[in-house]
C-alpha cells in the first residue's frame, strides 16, 4: 500500500489516500500541541511513540471484541486504516479528576470518579472544542441518538478494557478521549489513535505523569513518559508476537 | 403571615422564615445583576415587575397542572411559597439559539431550534455557572437519575405552556431558566421565579427585546420591557381576577 495524496494535516497527524478506496495511511508527525494549538513544539520520537502504542492498543482492543478503524502497523510512524469520515465530536471519558473537570467542577485533580462520567466535546479549534450535550449534537445533526448511544456504549467498553490493560502494567487511566467516524456502510466505528496524546496515564503507585501533561505542564521529558507506557504495555517484543 | 428572619440573599431576591415552617417569603428587590454579578445597577419598580409576573406565570402554570411553590402573591414585591431546598442546578430550554448558546456553537442569534435543547448548569457564582451534564450531576450527587428525569419533564412541559401563554400575547419565547426545589417530603418542586430575568422573550413579529438582555447588552429601558411583558399577560387585571 502507497500514499497519495494528503487528505488531511492535523496537529499531530497527517492523513493520505491509498491506491485503495477503503484505506487511508495515518502518518503520525513529531508535533506536540496543546491548549488548542497555543502552545507548540517538535518533538523528536513522539510520533513514533504514539504510532506504536496507538497501534498495539488498537490491536489489544480488536482482540477483545472492539472493532475498530486500525488495519495494520506500516512503519515506525504509519498505519493503514480503515477510511472513514470523522464524527466531529470528542469522547471522554473520566476515571480519575483531573485537567478540565477539575476546573470545571472545582474538585481537586486526583479525586476518584465512582462510576466513569462520559463527556462530549464540538471538535471545533474555532469554538476552542467546547463541551457540548446530546442535546446540542442533534440541533447540530452530527449523529442520532442510535448512533450517539452507541458511541457512548464502545467508549466505555474501551474504558474497562484499557483500564485492565493498563492496571496490569502499574499504570492508572485517569481518563481518555476517543473519536469515531462513519463507514463507508454508515456505521460507527472507533478511528483516530489511542496514546499518551489522548490519554492521562498515571503511575499506579507513584502517581508519576506519563502522558501529555508532561508537555502541557513542563513536567518532564514527554518522550521518556511515552517511552515508559510503550515499554510497560510489551514494547517492540509485543509488536513482533 | 409575618417575615421573620432572613435566610436568604440572592442577587435578586430575599428569602424569609414565617411563622408556619413550611412556608416562605420571596421579596423581590430592586436589583438587576448581569454577567455573574460583575454588572450591576438599582433599577426602581424591578422588583415589583418580576414578583408581579412571577406570580402571574406560576398562578397560569398549576392551573394548567404544574405544582410549584408559589402559594399567593402578598404585595407588590413579596409572594409567599413552599418551603424547600433549591437543588443547585438552573435548569435552560431553549427554543431559539441565543445568548451563551450562540457564542457555545458559533451560530447565529434567532436560529430556530426545531426540538428543544435543554442544558444544566451548576450554580457557584465561583466556578462561573459552568455547563454539565447528567452525568457530573451524578457524581456530584446533586439529584439522582429519576429526580434529573422529572427536572427534565417538567421543565419541557413548562415550556410547551409558556410557549402558549406567551404566543397569545404576541411574545416568542426564546429559552428560560428555571430552579427546582426539595419539597419537604423529598419530592421534586418547580421553584424560584419565572420572570424576564429568567425568560428571553422578544416581540414575536419585530424580534423587540423585553427581558433582562436590555441591561446586558444596554438594549433600551428595562422596566418598560418588564412592563410591557406584564401588561400582555394581563396586568393587575389579570391579577384581581
Amino acid at each position: 500500500m502507497t500514499k497519495r495524496e494528503l487528505l488531511y494535516e492535523g496537529k499531530a497527524k497527517r492523513i493520505y489516500a491509498t491506491e485503495d478506496d477503503n484505506r487511508f495511511i495515518v502518518s503520525y508527525k513529531d508535533a506536540a500541541t496543546a491548549f488548542n494549538g497555543e502552545k507548540k513544539a517538535e518533538i523528536k520520537g513522539k510520533g513514533r511513540l504514539n504510532n506504536e502504542i496507538s497501534s498495539l492498543l488498537f490491536t489489544k482492543l480488536a482482540s477483545k471484541g472492539i472493532q475498530n478503524h486500525f488495519v495494520e502497523r506500516l512503519s515506525e510512524t504509519e498505519q493503514l486504516v480503515r477510511k472513514v469520515t470523522i464524527i466531529p465530536i470528542e469522547v471522554v471519558v473520566r476515571n480519575i479528576v483531573a485537567g478540565t473537570l477539575s476546573k470545571r467542577l472545582g474538585i481537586e485533580e486526583g479525586t476518584a470518579v465512582p462510576e466513569p462520567i462520559t463527556e462530549y466535546y464540538l471538535k471545533n479549534d474555532e469554538l476552542g472544542d467546547p463541551l457540548i450535550n446530546e442535546d446540542h449534537i442533534r440541533f447540530l445533526k452530527i449523529a442520532d441518538k442510535a448512533q450517539l448511544d452507541e458511541m457512548k456504549k464502545i467508549a466505555l467498553e474501551v474504558n474497562t478494557l484499557l483500564q485492565a490493560i493498563f492496571t496490569e502494567c502499574g499504570v492508572r487511566l485517569v481518563d481518555f478521549k476517543l473519536e469515531f467516524g462513519f463507514s463507508t456502510d454508515g456505521s460507527v466505528l472507533l478511528a483516530d489513535e489511542i496514546s499518551p496524546d489522548t490519554c492521562r496515564l498515571w503511575d499506579l503507585h507513584t502517581n508519576e505523569r506519563f502522558d501529555k501533561d508532561l508537555f502541557r505542564r513542563e513536567l518532564g521529558s514527554l518522550t521518556q513518559g511515552y517511552e515508559e507506557i510503550f515499554k510497560r504495555l510489551g514494547g517492540y517484543e509485543s509488536c513482533t508476537k
